[in-house]
């Protein structure tokens, strides 16, 4: 039996993925188009300074919660 | 005071983003080479059964936590 009150946040609220990028927003989903010869480095962690470009965040990310999430990262043929 | 003994969840297992995807992997990061004109959706949910390529999973995660995550349209100049 689990009491009713018990002090335990709606873990429904730490499951979100995204808690900073444009929240107002329904879905956040990114459009990027590329020249030949380019490369991008693309924020897959959602803590980004520089959403949709990735700046590290997943770092400090991955330590403080023991995930493994990194970048996508794209390059452009020639 | 919260009770030391309270019933709650490791709450940091359920703030990982990534409880899915090569979970042995340090750090998932993904290189990918487009060929000129090309274009791809890049799952950014870490849900895919076809990581790193997006699925759709992303539309049940949003509903079943009320996010508003979506994928990574890249497309390339022809």
């Amino acid at each position: 039996f689990v009491p009713s009150s018990s002090i335990r946040a709606p873990t429904h609220l730490s499951e979100r993925i995204n808690n900073k990028i444009d929240l107002e927003s329904p879905k956040v989903a990114t459009m990027e188009t590329l020249p030949a010869g380019g490369k991008k480095v693309y924020c897959r962690c959602w803590k980004s300074a520089t959403f949709p470009l990735c700046n590290g965040a997943h770092v400090k990310h991955n330590e403080e919660v023991g995930d493994n999430v990194g970048p996508l990262i794209v390059s452009v043929e020639k």
